[in-house]
This record gives structure tokens, C-alpha cells and sequence, in this order.
């Protein structure tokens, strides 16, 4: 007989609960017999006391049973997902999810709105006039089929045990677990359907994972996951300490997006590096080729334009005006920009990314509770990055919103999140680990 | 601005509450503003973290305050009250409370009903015919004042605060918490209102402290609170590893005290012994005597038979039936009863309370639920107290109960909790320790 009070006591006294225990938990809460104030005693104990790998694989496939599982099987070995950790200025999906594609990897990618510094993946790509974010199951698999890729909203019923356990830890303090972030990423990514998974884990002020370290445990516990349910799985490791490239906001991403697309890489080297290692370890899990060789040709597939034509043919497949890519003098610009400048002369030597995503936050660009509305045209163009030299009165960025009276205060704490130094720092490298699937099952 | 989420992640991180958070917590809860999950993970925080003597007194103190505070300032520092933190077969407080009168102390006393092996002090109570368990604050504090003693349910609203936590403990594994236990029965204790308290901290297989040390830790805390406090507070620490007497069970239980009060000590070592040291402690906080002077004159008042007249005097007033008491004859018996026989030759070595508690509910003398009826008559009579030989056919314990199907379980459960040796045990103290107020004051 499933006792919730055995279960929670159990937890709380650090010993290891069975697959049974843990399915019986989620099964009960998923249901409502269960209610949430056991929930969140159990979440706690979780938190102070851990849970093991076997744990936190039953806590994953449970969640993952909850709900509907996307049909891929079609696409054989060759379906293939991307995923990040999250962070401030990111927007690799843009850039990653074409280049596979043109690589020949099946890209069914489905993504979330957001709540923070910016909007989420869906959120962004709404800032394209006629694009549509829900499409039936069918629509994706028949648009993946022909093109290789679609990006969507979640369809259906996607692991609702992890909303439901997500909506309680982040009330309840029990968010920052790293079994429980691992198994919350992880039973969306194995509903998804894909047989193929990049994680992108983030590492930095401006990602969850603060510390090499952290995202690297947090990547082995994913990895190993994803392993144990048969999926191609690698994460890598990569730089979130400053913004990734230069601009964070909405329409503003999606601009950088496309003058790299279209092969404009300067001062952008971040964002090439991260994006070319993700999309290059897709093809490597898809083709079994090794990620030397899908590097360079994700680095081809770019220079070449072929990304780009991929992203335009994906665009306009999803309803997307060919015009706002093509024309960037029809597309909109925010009704107020004001340009920062520098006061010393001196290099760059700090950019706080979570600092800078809050700013962005306050200029409109993102969510702080779930019934704000994102103002697409906010958000900040750093003119510079870390490493550059600065000149006293030169710009170090631009804020655009649509609201003049939170230009003071995102202004203020934007030039907070700097530090200036007489030496130039020590370039950093953008690519930190990479933890492969093969490495952990052999 | 007081945020219950930061509160959770600071006790999360084992950090220390301030007096201002815990209030806020308490109150928040009281009045409903503070949901019961995020009460349930602040608690399994501190049940994982800790709290400190401060954090404790601060719990307690907005427990005590959530509720009506009982005014016992009439009696000045003669009111005294007397709380066991509970065993199997305890009885003391009908031994205690009117020897302490005797003694001269005002034993004001607010009891429980309960949850467990029998029921509790009022529970037991109503074993006697038209004993009033109700009395007005008025009628309580007029007859403590004319005769010395009142032992009556709780009146009003007294930490309110404590009952709704204590409901969510029991239900999320998060009771057996040192600084959650002390703050609860200081709490009650403090709102009962007496100047002076003595506590039974219960060490055994029958307490909630199954070892010295932690039975010490929690005396301790407790005592601190009700320095802090500004109180006479003194816990013995007594043996709870078999059963207290030889009875469990709410009338059996009562019968045992008329015949002890009436001078009949015979194989009652441990319940004569504990019984005049907490009366003892009761007369020497109150008179400022020594707790060895107190202690004779607790013998004294036994002997002489004086505290079977006050218990006479206290239970008549409130309406008990004198019948019920003088005359064994007249009392009700169980329908069924059932003579468990020993198989060997030998000495009674061990006899697990807690097990033989867990017997004496199933026959009915206790609740396992809130709505269970307690079978008054239900209970086990023990022949044999650990140290005593035992001879194989010869008895070991009488079972009582109104319901013959619950005797075979009961039985065997009985017999499964006793150990015989060959070799005499060990004698056992009654008294396992002394914590004293004025020593933490000093």
C-alpha cells in the first residue's frame, strides 16, 4: 500500500526511493489524490538531500508518462532536438536549427514562451509578422518532412506532471535542484519525440548554472537520462557569463539572427562559435560522423548561404513575411533609443549578463509575471563586448523601448552590470566542455 | 516586504530566521494569507536545518500569541502546571496533581485528548462517571482556589497557531523535529498561564525520545524557552522503556491510581517513583524548597493518605462520582478478558512499550484515527514487570476488551514485545535525569 507520508519520510532520512515510489507520487499529484502540501515537503526534502541517478531517471519517465508523447518514429534516426539551459541574448535556435537541417538532420523542435529577461523562442519568433506557432502535430511532421524543420509552441498535452511539480517549486523555493531540473528539462525533451538531443547547457551570471562545475553535473545527469532511454545525446558546455552576441530583445535577436545568417560575423564570434558546435553535434549524433568534420560542415553550410536559404524557406513555410527578413528598412524600430556612452577610456572587462538581461527586462523586453505583455521592439545593442577597448564618450549601447520613463532606471543598471579596466582582459573561450552520451553508456 | 519564498530558501540554506520572519510566517499562516504549501517546505527546511535556541523561542512565542493566554495571575508564583511528553500506561498527572495541591501548589491544569495507544489525560478522565471535563475559565480558576486542583480540556483558543501546524506536520513527516516538538508544547504550556512548569521528558520504546541524549536535547530546549520566558521551569527525564504501572488502558489506568493513592505501591516502583519526583519538583519551584525536602513531603502526603482525599476532594467537585472510586465493586468490567500464559521458565527482560501500547489500541483503548470511539473498558493488565520472574502456565498479562474478534492479534502482538532471559536483568532507574531552569539561567 503507497503511503505519501512513507515516501516523504523516507526522502527526508537520505534514503534512495524505488521507481515504484516515485511513479506512485507523480501518478497521485498528475491525478490530484495527492495534495500539494505533501508535494512540497517531498520537493524540499529532494532538494536537501538529493536523489541518485536511477532516482532521478524513474522521477523523469514518470513525468515524461504523464502526458502525450510526440510521434517521430517516421524520421528514423534522423530526428534531431536542441536545447538550452537558458540565458541572456540567446538565440542559437534561429541560427542552429536551419544549419542542421541543411547537415540533413530531421529538426522538430518544439519551444516555450518565457518568463524573463526576454521572451522565449515562441515569443521571439512572433516578432515575424504571419508567423504561426501552432501547427497541428501533422502540419510539423509533413513541414519537417519536406524541409527539415519546424519550430513550434508545444502541441498537446506535453509532460503536465512537470508543470504542475515546475508551478509548486517555483513557489516553494525547490526550483534550484539539480535532479529536478535535470528530470524536468529531460521528460520534455524525451516527449518531444526526437531520437536525436543537443543540450545546450549555459554556464555564468547569466545561466542558471553559475559555475563550470555545476553545469557540468547538471549536463552528466541529463546525458545519463537520456542514455538510459536509448536517445543520440550529447550537451556542451558553453559561455553564458556575458550576453551571447550583441543584442538582447526580441526583434532585435531576430535581426542579429539574420545579418549573421547572411554571413556577417563581425564581432559576433560567440554567437558563430555556439551556434556552429551545437548544430555541428546534431549532424555528428545523426550521421555518426565526428563533430570535426560536422563542424566544418556547419561552417560551409553557413558561409555558403545555405542557413540562410534553410531559415527563409522555414520561415515562410511557418507564414512568416519573406519581406521582414529580406527588407530591414520595412521592419519596425522602437519609438525611443537612447545611446549609453562610456565615461572612461579603458577596455571592457565585465558584462554581467543576468544584470543586463534585467535591464532588458525593464525596458519591456520580458515577462515578470505571466500576464505581462512583451513589447517586441524593446531590449539593448551592446556596441561593445568584453575584450574591446573603450573611449571615454564613445556608445557602449543602445536601449530601445516604447515607454520613455524606464529609460532612466534600465539605463542606470545596464552601466551597473559593466566594469571598465586599464588592461585588456583575457579573452575567454565561448565553448567551456562537452559531455557525450557514447563516453558515459561505454 | 516580507516574502515567504525568501523565508523558505534562507531556512533552505541553513541560514538563521530572524524574530520578525518567524512572526510573519505564523501570522501569515494563522490568518490564512500563507498557503499550506509553502508552510509544508518551510517546514521540512527546518525539520533538515535546524533551529537555533533564538529561531525557537520566536516560534514559540508567535505560537503562544496566535491564541488566548490563560490568567492565572491570582495564584501569583504558586500556580503550577505539570506536561509528559507521553509513554504508555502514564498516569501520572492523577497521582501528581493532587499531591502537588497538598504540597500547596495551585495545580491548574489544561489536558488533551489524544491520538495513540489510549487515549488521553481527559479522555481517561471521562473513564469516571459525570466527571465534567468542561469548566468555565471562571469555574477552573474558582475551584484551583478552594481546593488546589482542576484538570479540565483546553478552555478557549489557546495557540491556535500550534494546532494548524502540528495538523500539517502529521501529514508531511516533519513532527519528529527537536525545535518543532519544543516550540509546540511550550507554546500550550505557556499559554496555560502557570508561573511555574515541570515537565516528564519521556526516554524509551514507549516515548517519543528513544535515547537519553535526545531526550536531554529536548528537555533542554524546552527548559530554555521557559527561562526565557521568565518561568520556574525544571524536566526529569524519566524511563519509558516499558510500560509506567502495570495497567494501559483509560479505566483499567484509573483503577491502578485509586489503588496506589490508597496506599497499595506493590510492584508500582517506577509509577511511585516518578509520580513523587514531578510532585516533588511541582513543591520545590513553587516553595523554593529543595527538590530532596520536596520529595519527602510528596512521600508524606502519599502516605499519610492525603492526596487520595484531595483526589477525592477534586474529582467529587468536578462532579465525579464518589461510588466509582470507593467502591471497586460497582465498577463496569470488560465484557471479554483473556489470560496470556508464559511458554518458559525465567525473567521478564525486556517489554517494549511502544509494542505493547500498539496491543492495548488494538483491543480499543486508543484512537488510531480522530473519529475512532475509545472502548474505555479496553486495555492489558500486566502480571509481570521487567526484572520479575516468570514460571511457564503461570501469567503474564490479563487482555481486556468489549470485542472478542480483536483478542488473538492483540495477543500475539503482546507477547511478540516481551523478551524472557534466564538471568535476572539488570535493575533499570525510574529517574534518568534532572534539568534544571536555574542552572540554564546561571
Amino acid at each position: 500500500m503507497f503511503s505519501m507520508y512513507d515516501v516523504i519520510a523516507k526522502k527526508r532520512d537520505g534514503r534512495v526511493l524505488s521507481d515504484a515510489e516515485i511513479r506512485a507520487v507523480i501518478d497521485g499529484y498528475t491525478a490530484g489524490r495527492i495534495p500539494d502540501y505533501q508535494v512540497s515537503a517531498w520537493l524540499m526534502a529532494i532538494y536537501l538531500r538529493g536523489m541518485n541517478e536511477a532516482e532521478t531517471a524513474s522521477l523523469t519517465d514518470a513525468m515524461l508518462h504523464s502526458g502525450d508523447i510526440v510521434d517521430l518514429s517516421a524520421f528514423g534516426h534522423l530526428s534531431a532536438d536542441k536545447h538550452s539551459t537558458g540565458g541572456v541574448g540567446d538565440k542559437t535556435t534561429f541560427i542552429v536549427a536551419p544549419l542542421a537541417a541543411v547537415l540533413g538532420c530531421k529538426t522538430a523542435k518544439m519551444s516555450g514562451r518565457g518568463l524573463g529577461h526576454t521572451g522565449g523562442t515562441i515569443d521571439k519568433l512572433e516578432a515575424i509578422p504571419g508567423y504561426r506557432v501552432s501547427l497541428s502535430e501533422e502540419e510539423f511532421r509533413t513541414q519537417v518532412r519536406r524541409i527539415g524543420v519546424s519550430v513550434i509552441g508545444a502541441t498537446g498535452d506535453i509532460a503536465p506532471a512537470d508543470k504542475l511539480l515546475y508551478a509548486l517549486r517555483d513557489v516553494t523555493a525547490t526550483v534550484d535542484s539539480l535532479p529536478l531540473i535535470a528530470s524536468s528539462i529531460m521528460s520534455k525533451k524525451l516527449a518531444a519525440g526526437t531520437s536525436s538531443i543537443v543540450l545546450d547547457v549555459t554556464v555564468g551570471s547569466g545561466a542558471f548554472m553559475k559555475t563550470t562545475s555545476d553545469a557540468r553535473a547538471l549536463a552528466q545527469a541529463m546525458v545519463d537520462i537520456g542514455v538510459r532511454a536509448g536517445k543520440n545525446i550529447t550537451a556542451v558546455l558553453t559561455d553564458m557569463d556575458q550576453p551571447l552576441g550583441r543584442t538582447i530583445g526580441n526583434a532585435l535577436e531576430l535581426e542579429e539572427v539574420i545579418s549573421f545568417l547572411q554571413g556577417d560575423d563581425n564581432g559576433l564570434d560567440d554567437l558563430r562559435e555556439v551556434s556552429l558546435t551545437l548544430a555541428a553535434h546534431m549532424a555528428a549524433n545523426v550521421h555518426g560522423i565526428t563533430p570535426d568534420e560536422a563542424y566544418r560542415q556547419a561552417y560551409d553550410a553557413w558561409k555558403s548561404g545555405a542557413a540562410y536559404e534553410k531559415f527563409m524557406e522555414w520561415i515562410t513555410a511557418q507564414g512568416g513575411d519573406p519581406a521582414w527578413i529580406t527588407d530591414a528598412a520595412a521592419r519596425q524600430t522602437a519609438p525611443v533609443s537612447e545611446t549609453v556612452c562610456c565615461a572612461v577610456d579603458g577596455y571592457l572587462a565585465y558584462a554581467d549578463a543576468e544584470m543586463i538581461g534585467l535591464a532588458a527586462m525593464q525596458l519591456g523586453a520580458g515577462r515578470q509575471t505571466k500576464d505581462d505583455r512583451i513589447d517586441m521592439l524593446a531590449g539593448i545593442r551592446m556596441c561593445r563586448k568584453v575584450g574591446e577597448p573603450v573611449r571615454r564618450g564613445e556608445p557602449l549601447a543602445v536601449l530601445y523601448t516604447s515607454d520613455p520613463t524606464r529609460l532612466s532606471a534600465a539605463g542606470e543598471r545596464f552601466l551597473s552590470a559593466l566594469r571598465i579596466s586599464q588592461e585588456k582582459p583575457d579573452a575567454h573561450p565561448h565553448i567551456l566542455g562537452v559531455v557525450c552520451g557514447s563516453e558515459t553508456a561505454g
